[in-house]
């Protein structure tokens, strides 16, 4: 069994501003911060709520084309210390492979499916 | 602006036992309970990782029929002090409403919609 901790839900957005709106504004989030991702031509924002620590990320993708069904839900984000190790441990048993390793800024992950499909992302330090 | 904590992710599951082996046995998640929910003639399972607050919902339905692309996100869910009231003023700020509130359990529901369509669940006390 891995040791992971669930550490964020990521959504799909169809327009980064108006969702960092509707979550700030409508229900009293907090903006913790917004990136562009160079690897997928996109941009990301960090979100919590002031009493908790559960965190939502909205995913903003420039190649998106038509938002469809399905795209609500990007992924489920897991904080694990070894994301090769990990990955390596997974799959061996049986746990579908999405996307190999890689370093990303500080970080480096991995993504693995959940029975349904559900992308699952590993993450963990950077390995140099 | 309502006042409101981001409580958990809701997934939605093709096959519960299965969904809860995979978050428990392959990413260490613990199940804090499992409940059958009269209402939609289906059955949740409440779930977390062992160093986080973050909790995951698996929502099964016996009447789902087929899974489809965009069932894998089921709902998120804030919770706040006044369902009615909390409802009352995103009304009033032109968010959609979903479902309108009522009694389950020890709790009062009520359900929103992002700006994405994504159904956002309002959770309270129960109201007297």
């Amino acid at each position: 069994m891995v040791k992971a901790k669930f550490d964020y839900t990521g959504i799909g957005v169809r327009d980064l501003d108006h969702s960092i709106k509707f979550y700030t504004e409508k229900l009293g989030m907090q903006l913790l911060g917004r990136y562009k991702i160079k690897e997928t031509n996109g941009e990301i924002a960090d979100l919590k709520s002031p009493d908790g620590d559960q965190k939502l990320e909205l995913n903003w993708y420039a190649n998106r084309g038509e938002y469809k069904n399905g795209d609500e839900l990007d992924h489920l984000a897991f904080e694990v210390q070894d994301v090769d190790a990990a990955l390596s441990e997974l799959r061996s048993q049986g746990v579908e492979v999405a996307m190999e390793p890689f370093n990303a800024g500080n970080s480096r992950l991995a993504f693995v499916k959940d029975p349904d499909g559900i992308w699952i992302e590993l993450e963990g330090p950077k390995k140099t």
